[in-house]
Parts: C-alpha cells; structure tokens; sequence
C-alpha cells in the first residue's frame, strides 16, 4: 500500500533488494527525500547491465564488495516526480534519461572535462550506493536529461551502455567514412556498433561466437560479422579490408584473445579503445606491433558529457538502441529477469525491468517475452 | 688517393664497410652522384645508434638482414660539397644535419603528415640502404637542414636521436610544467630527456641500472633518477609525486619490466609513449588498469617534422645534447668504435666517428678519449 | 581528326581555350606526353566552377592572371588512359577522380600533412597551369583515385567541391549530433550541405537568396533554409536552436553581410569556418563577440586528404552530389556552358561539360537541358 | 577596532569600498560567513587590473553596471583563516593563490572542461559580486590553490593575469621553439610574453609605445621589441622571421591597429589569439588573407585549468610575474593606488594594494615606491 503525499508521491514505494548473492526480495522503503538541487524520478524503464549481473552472481567488482543489502540497476529513464527548490528547467512530469553517476563539479578531474575520472563519483548501484530497481530514485538535476517524444524509456534507458561506445569513438577520434573492427556483441558491444554507425564509420566489422549477437550487430549497422567459432578474425578483418587493416578497433567483452585480434587487426597509425574489462590484470600485448605502426591505445573508464549527444542521436534516427531489448519484466520480477539474463546468454540481449508497470513497454519486434500488460 | 673532381670533390672516398659480423673494413669507394633534387654532404660527425651496433654484431633486426658488405651509420651531420641542379635554398658550403630516411612525399601516410609511417621510406644503414660511416653521402635536399654557428657537428648529429624524444613528447601533448617518468637512459633515453625538458616538463624522473646514465641524465634535466637496482621505480614515482603518479611516461630500452613501470607510474588520464622495442612480441601489460584510468599509449616509430623544432631548441640553449658525447674516433678506426660502444656499456654513451678527421671534433668535457688532432 | 598511337591514345586532341575574356575556341592541341610518375586521364565530365566563371568575365583572380591563351577546367574525372613507367596501383581503363593541386611533397607544409598551403602547388586552371576542358590531360599519379561503380563521371568530378565542405568538417571539428549554419548556397555551399549531413550534423541550417538554391539544399540534406530576402538569419537560427546558436557556422559565399551572420549565430565556444572570398579586403567583425564567447574562426584553402574519404561517403549514400547537376554540355559547347553558367544563376546549379561525349552523361532528375546523346 | 571570534578571526574588517566614479572610501564591514564548502582567505596583496580602473573611472564595463557601494579588486592571494566543514585538503594558514570565478560545475560547458563559459560564473569584482580589497574574502574551497615557500603573495596575485596568457597559449597550441608576435604591453601583455616564454617559444616580439613596458617585456623574455611610434610593427616581424611572419600572434590591448598587425604577422597557417577586448564592435579584419592563409583565430574569454600550471612555472623559474610590480600601497592607500593607475600609465606596471598591511610586500626591485614598512 502506498502512502501519497499532497502532490502525488507517495512516501514508501516497492524496491528489489539483493539481500545475497542471487537473492532479491521486494521490500516496501521509504521513497527518497530530495535535496534542494536534485529531482525525483519515477523509474519507468531500467535495463539490466553485465556489472548488475556480476554482483548479484559474486557479490563483488574487484575492490567494490556488497557488504549490506542492496538495490542493484543503474541504465534507467522515467519521470520526473518531484523538482528540488533550487533546480531550474525541469518540471514535474517531464521524460527524462538518467545518467547514473553524480560528479563532484570540483576536482582536477572534473574541472579538465574528464568527469568520469572524478575520485568521487557516486554510481549507482556500485556499492555502497543504491541503485534504480526501484520505484523512485533521487538524482542531482544536471544528471537527468529530457527526451523527446520519440524516444521510448527503453531508449532513454539505453543510452547509458550507448554513451560509452560515443566515448570511445570520441577517444579514437573515429570519423564518418572510418574502417572500424568491435570486437565482442554483448550490450556494449552491441550498442557500440550503434555508436559507430552513428559516428559515420562505413566499415563495421563485429566478432562474437553467438550467431543472436551477430544478427543483433548487423541490426544495429555492422557491415561485416565474424563467428570467431568459425573464422580467424584477423584473416576475415583483412579479408574486409583488402589486406590494409581497419582504422580504429575497440574491444568490448574483456576477452584477452578478443583484445589481442583487436590490436592486430589495425593499420599502421590505427587507434584501438580498451572498452572491455578482462578478468586478470595481466595480459600480453604485442608491443612490436605498437611500436612499429605507432598505434594509439586508450582505454575506456564509463563516458562523459555524452547523453545530450546520444539523444540526438537516438531522435534522429541515427541509431535503434531500442531494437536490442529481448525481454521485459514487472519489478516483481526482478530476481526471474537476472536469472533469465544470467543463465541465457544465447537468447538474451538486453532484459529490461518496469519498476511501475508493464505499461510503460515499447513493442519491440525482438522481444521474446510477451508483455503482460498489467 | 683521392682524385679531385673540379670543384674540390673528390672522384673516390674511404668507407668503413661491414663485411660480417664484427668485420668492418676501411675501402676506397667513389663518391656518389647526385640526382638533380639530391645534394652531397662531406660527412663531419657520425653518431653510433643502437641499431648501428645490433646490425654489427648479429647481422640483422627482425626482417632487416645485412646480405652483402654494407655501411652503417645514421646519426650525422657535416657539409654540404655539391648541390644538384633542382635544388634551391642551400649552398655548397653549408652546414646541416642530415636527417637519415627519405620518404616518398605522395602515399596517403606521407601526405596526412605522418611520414615516419612511409612503406616506402628509404633510411640510411637499414638494409639494403648504406648508411653515414663514409666521406661522402648523397640525399635528397629537403632532408638536410643548415644549423646555426652555435650548432656544433656533434649536435647535429644527435639531431636524430633527439628528435625520437621530440616526437614522443609532441605524441604525448607534454606540456610545460607536467611531470615525467622516462624509463631507461641509454642514448635515446638520454636524448629523450633533452626533449622533455625543453618542452618545460617540471619533474622528471629518470631510471636505469648504471650511474654514469643517472650522472648524465641530471646533466639533460632530470629533477629525480632512480636506480633500479635500488629502489622500486614504482614507489619512487609515487614519492616524487606525492602519491599522485606522473602525467607521461616514455619507455625507450625496450625493457618489459621498465614498460610495466612506466604503465604503473600514471595518474589518472595519463599517457604513455613505447619507444623502446623489446626482443619479444608479447609482453604482459595490466589492461585494467589501462581502462580504469583511461590511460592513453602511444606507439612511437622514428619521428616526422622534428628536424627544425630540434635545431631551434639547441641553438636557443633548451638542450645540450653534444653533453652525451663520450668517445671520438676518426674514420679509420670504425671497428674500434664499434667495439668500444658494444663493450663498455657502463663507460660510453655516446660514441662518435669522424669520417673525414678529427679536426672537427668538439671539446666537449665529458668526452672519455682524448681527441688526438690530426 | 585523331591520330592513334599504338595504344590506343591518339597524338591531337580538341580543346577549349580562351583566348580573351568570354572568348573560347574548340582547338586541336596535343596530347600531353607523360612523365615517368604521371597518368594519363581521358576526361570525361567536368564541373564548372565560380573560380572558371571569374577567371571566364574577369580575366584574372587577384594576382592570378590570364596571361596567354588557356584551358579552364578543374572539377574533373574520367578514366586513365596511359601509365607512366614508375607508376604501380593503376591501370588503363581505371575510372578515377581528380584532385587538381598537384604538391611538392618536400615543403614543410606538405610533410606537416597541410599539403594544401604548399607554395609550389599545380593547380589545373590556375594560370599558368591548364586545365580540364579537353580530351586527355596529365598528372601526377597519386592525384587520382578510382573510384567504384557505384559513383558517376559527375559525382566523380564534383568530389573536388565536396572536398571543401569536408575539409571545413574536419577543421571546425564537426561531430555527429552538432549544429550548424551554412551560409550562401552556391555550388560550394550546397556540396557543403553534403558534407554536413555525412560528418552526422543533425540540424543543418541553410541560407541564400535563391528559391531554387534552398530546394537544392534540402535534397542535400539541409533541415532549415533561410531565404533572406524575407527573413532575418539571426533571428532564424535563434528560432532553430531554441535560442542557443549553432555549434557551427561557414560561410561560403564571400559575401560580407552572409559572414556576419554566420559569426552571430553560434553559441559560446562555436566555430566558424570562412570558405568564401569576399571581393574586399577589409570586412568588419564583430571582434568583442569573438573575445567573450571564445569562438574559433579558421580559413579555409581549398582542402587536403579529402579524396579517399569523399569517395567512401559517396559509395556509402552519405552524399548525393550529383544530384547538383542542373546543366550538360559537349566539350564543342563549353563557351555556352559558361555562358549560360554565368548569366543563369537562378537557373543553374552545376553546369558538367562533357569533353569525351554526353554518351557518358548520368541520367540525372534535376538537370534541366536535355542531354542530347551523339 | 577589530572584535575577533575565537579562533583568531575577527568579526569585522576594513574594506575600501566604491561608491561612486572615483570615490573609494574605506569602512569596517562584517568579516564573511562562509558556508560548509568555503574558506575564508586573509587577502595580503591584490594587483590592480585594467578592468578594476574601468568600473572605478566609468562605473560600467559594457553589460555590466556598478549600481551600489561595491569592492573592486579580483587578483589576490592570502592566508587561509578558517575552512569550511566539508572541506578537506587546506589548513589554516596556508597560502595561498585565489582563482576570482566561482563555476557552477553543472552546466555544459563546466562539464566539458570549458568552465570560463559557465553562464552563471560568480566572479570578483564583477557587479554585483564584491571584490578583494578588503581584508578577508570568502571563496569556494576549490577555487585556492597553495602555494610553495617560493612564491611570493604579490607573485601568487598575479597568477591570475598570467593565466590569461597560458590559456592563450593553450588555446593557439604554442609549441617550445615557436615564434609568436605579442601586440600591447600592458599588464596582461606582459604576463603573457611571461607565459610563451614557459611555453618555450624561442622568438618572442612585442609591440607598445611605452618604452616602459618594451624593457618590462624583455624582462618577462621577449626577444624583440617594436615601439610602434618608430617602427611598423608589420615590417619589423618580417624581418624578426627572414620574412616568414610568426606562428603565433596575440593581441593583448584591445586595439584595432595592433589586432590587423597581429594577424597580418602570421605565417601560412598561423594561429592568432584576441585577448584584448577593443571598446568598439566591428573592427575589420582581412577575411581573404585569413581565407588564403588557413589562419585560425580564437577568441581568448579569461581561463580554466591555468592555476596548478602557472604555480609550478612560478616555482619552476620558468617565469617571473612578480618583477612587474611597479608600486605598493596599503588598503587605506587604495584609492590613492586607483588614481596612481589610472594617471601614470607610462610609470606604473603593475600597482599592488597589501590589505593586511605592507609587511607582507616582498622587495622588489622595479618597484618604485618605497615601501613603508608599518
């Protein structure tokens, strides 16, 4: 039962809350009080990320450890439920993406433009910070971007995974015309493709071993795919390419052999992006290989100042993040939607959660779940 | 005997040709003759590079096999002696340095300004090409460059080295007043030195193994050396850089473990330049800590459009790169060169040959073999 | 009458040359020998340009004057005829564009990638150099670029004004998602609509005084058109962008009151491009509005590694410049070609002579003169 | 009479405050509250600028309007006196320099590092916002910087005007070994020739028509200096540069004539910067030389990121600001030191006011009042 208060927000709301490693329970909490620079929104849309996944499976992210209950999701959109009394430019029932890590505006970091290597980043969902499995959540204002009308909040919720390959194809200087090889289709991977396309890259040459993944890359503008089950990737990259190599390449999937076909795969001067976090720390790269051809390597830690851009990008049709969502689930559902995630990786692209109902679902021509509308 | 052409050069010329490994013989050659874009240059001063001496004693670097008797030799300056008849802008008489590859000037690396990246780059002493131990070389005009009065041979000839480091600050974007760790200080590491500080880094920090290399890099402008021998080069950095970590780092030994330093060495959103070439292909490098940090690496090969930035920094005073020089020996005594340079390692850094005497030997104070005037 | 060499290339050839101001023959010349690095190109269609029209009713272009009879012409393409001896990637029968500014490749402007701003450029058409209106010409080998099936002769003449928009791109840094205003809707302005819409800009605003200019630029891609007969630019960007100004503003008309505008439209921190050449020296800017909103202005000289990337974008849709074509003629025609260029400009957008035949002549929906097939 | 709070602050201060054109009068003010993300600053010396002498002799610079009592003053450094709760890294007593713009760290342009273009910037001495000549000014903790033993508190103050300068310099990407003319020696011209000559360029030549500021500059590192009223300043940089013209101009002094000098100064290529604001709109500039040439130009609005690197150029020796101080007053002095501004332009520098008393003034040479030790 939910209490409302005068203007329509109620004071408690459901949440999922991951109690221990694949345990989540529905809770009734108390809706969050905001401060005065921060709106309330009411989650419509969030989508399951790799990093959700892997704290509710190992409890852990290298150094951040869930160590009391906790909600999980971070790649969320809704609307705005309450406005704080000093924000500006935002109303009450305004759609809006949420960008999930609140900058402290102050540091070297921050000031220099690199906002996402601010030492004091408050992420959601990476512990000790809640996350949008939720009904409502609290966010500083300048985190919350309004999107048109033709944007879904499934969109609006994808740009979070959207915006890092618009980072990484800012960081590799990647440019309209450009030969590009991603290496790995998971949503990242996938929505880089997106990111790719949208940045003009004509040759788009994807790998992964899922044939689902490789026909959703080819959805969202691969030109080429590589079934690395089948095929030597860099004998196909330079088969796409006439025996030149690509301009830029990026790993997506954390997978050292995946990183190593990358960095073969450039042409002399090629830029590669680390995207992709491996589960070692040590990997052996071909240093020669860098030297010689003075390729340019970055790595990738999140994005900055990208929503505004992904949104334009998304209202102009430049690219379809939406069309990567294969199941949907009520918030109730929230533990059955990171199983399906976690166990189904052949079947699954991007499990979505309605933290307040079905009714906000898009019909998705890919999704296999069929919505029950509520 | 040399047989004098009309204007003073002569028809033949000595040369020290490498006939197999460690066997350099003193021969009579004939002069080159010029194309009409091409000048001819009375070599003064010839420094001996890494490579010179790699080719010396085992024949060959990766794909580049010495086949046939060859001259070695790169780093050099000297005279120009003849002007083919196309060329415009430099006189018989003048005094340059020679920058050792000629590029093609018309592929597409050549013409979007990375010319070190030409396939088709023509580079002295790397096979079959000869190099500079002889009187006389020829090379197209426009890669010589006059050098001013306050220019010794010496400087111009550690143009080369210099200009590696050059390259790799201006990869890097070091800007005046960031902090540096360069990791190895032979000749390149040493020039490399020169470079950071003229482009006004304000902490450098050096490491290697010998003390005469930390000697001499303080004398380039390090603020800060470590013996590796000593101390942890990691926790040095972090000392020097109370805790912060250093905005660049170059490698330049080609050393896996000192690459792996310099990695660790960064802050946050630094950059790294790979100079130095490892004997092996695949060396272990911590990509998470890449990503997380969004570090940029720079493959660094050669360098492009460094030459007249070189000539104006030594002949402001920014470097002082002539300081390196240690060993000076005529053209006669080549081989004894060679050794020397492939022997005392602790002793040397940079060894010079004079192919047409010594008389143009500079007092240079830390110079380890008295210069006996012919 | 032609005579055949063995091969196939006869010895005389027709061409168009002007003799005094509006005054062009159909004479029988040469065809030019090739040298060792150089192609022969049959020329098949040719677009004609403001600098051709200048030169055509002028006589000159600042200190460029029309000395002695000369063939005009630049925006060409066609297919290679003949192959100097040292040249490799080309064969005979290739259909290729033309990049008409052959450099030195030895300067420093062309080994810093600026190849553009090379003092000893060639340029077709610029006295004394001459240009395309006729049957075969000559030049260098690495200024032509096969192109695929996919693009016409007329696409492939007018990849050289597309190269400026795209040039203008890159040097105002133009990103997928910007803004930007487009001022003056000649040829150059409308190919650089196209370059617009390929670098992903996602508001294109345009303006001119001709209706038939701003119907062109919508096929380009323009989202806005400004006629300014009836309406205020400033205000109509202000309207487009909500009041904030565009990220991007050129002006390619050389029209002083047009640059103004394109100063005045963007927001804080914009970059301008200035395309066009005004006939006068001296135009006054509004130089505190520069100062306070830290905007970037960049001159624009024609364009440099443009080539292989216009033709991508073309070959991938990004672009449709032939759709400019408005006007066709036979090489016999040139002088009414250039006629009705300069005296229809309500008319006209791209008027291609076609010195090989009109059988070469793409069917095109907007060209008004019939073409009439030999 | 000073009523202090227990920890040694005072309630109340002395402060010299305008209240009309020319009327500065001295009152006891309240010491500010800061808030918990605030210090309070013990100001020690605070520089004179050109825009502190505008409002004080106009009442109004452009937009911006002095309508009631208000403290000028904005380069300043000091002591810390308290430090707000929330903030970590500063003690009382540090020294330290204070950057004069509050940014709000939320809007766009703070998050892409531009923070000079926040709109809603709170700056020193900007209406409606009080100044630094009084004793004790609050600030957010982000905006001090500390600052080494080496450093002066007159030295630290002028790390504002001198931040101009390196924010041009980044701005135009001035290189070590560059050659750039600077027009206008005033207070901000010659910080800035302090700041090309961190930056390493090797030809420095300025322009004024004070003899004053022409021997200043040499001492700030210019290597050529053109008094306008003897020398065309266009003549004199080609012959500077063998008739190459400059890589880089500024334009300091807000003047048309040394605005169309610097410009035409340049080089193929070249890169200007406007810093100075003239009092006039439309100032003309030649488009087609800017067209020909592919000259950039950047409008310079204050800076961002320029105070850890002007603090270690400072303590580096790489720049001495400090030796532009020409006159020191006590705060009770401050309008004495307005009119001494204002009125002796041919003998005042840089005129600093000591509103802790002149104990704090460092003895420096070119100062020619003597300072009265209190």
């Amino acid at each position: 039962m939910l209490y409302m208060t005068t203007n329509g927000v109620p004071q408690t709301m459901k949440a999922a809350v991951m109690h221990h490693i694949r345990d989540i329970r529905i809770e009734e909490v108390p809706v969050p009080v905001i401060a005065p620079d921060e709106v309330l929104v009411k989650v419509m849309a969030v989508g399951i990320c790799g990093s959700d996944l892997h704290y509710y499976s190992h409890g852990r992210i290298g150094k951040y450890v869930v160590e009391k209950p906790m909600i999980l999701g971070h790649e969320c959109s809704g609307d705005i439920a309450a406005v704080g009394s000093e924000v500006s430019g935002l109303q009450v029932g305004d759609r809006v993406a949420v960008e999930p890590g609140v900058t402290c505006g102050q540091c070297e970091a921050c000031k220099e433009g690199r906002y996402n290597l601010c030492p004091d980043v408050q992420f959601l969902a990476t512990p000790p910070v809640d996350g949008a499995f939720v009904q409502y959540i609290k966010i500083r204002a300048d985190f919350v971007f309004p999107i048109p009308d033709s944007l879904s909040y499934e969109a609006a919720a994808l740009v979070e995974p959207f915006s890092v390959g618009i980072h990484a194809a800012a960081r590799t200087s990647l440019q309209p015309g450009s030969s590009i090889a991603i290496m790995g289709m998971g949503p990242v991977g996938l929505t880089a493709v997106a990111a790719a396309k949208a940045f003009g890259a004509s040759t788009i040459i994807v790998s992964d071993m899922e044939p689902l993944r490789l026909e959703a890359a080819r959805r969202m503008g691969a030109t080429h795919t590589i079934n690395v089950k089948e095929q030597d990737p860099l004998e196909a990259v330079q088969q796409a390419t006439n025996g030149k190599g690509v301009d830029v390449a990026w790993e997506t999937a954390g997978n050292p052999k995946a990183l190593q076909a990358a960095l073969g795969s450039l042409r002399r001067g090629g830029k590669m992006a680390i995207v992709g976090l491996p589960p070692q720390n040590d990997i052996p790269l071909n240093v020669p290989f860098i030297a010689d051809n003075e390729v340019d390597i970055y790595g990738i830690f999140r994005y900055a100042n990208t929503y505004p851009k992904a949104i334009r990008f998304l209202d102009a049709g430049l690219a379809d993040v939406q069309a990567l969502v294969t199941d949907q689930y009520s918030l109730e559902q929230t533990g059955e939607a990171m199983e399906r995630a976690l166990n189904y990786k052949s079947e699954c692209l991007k499990v979505v959660v309605y933290p307040n109902g079905l009714l906000a679902a898009a019909q998705i021509p890919y999704a296999k779940t069929p919505v029950t509308v509520e």
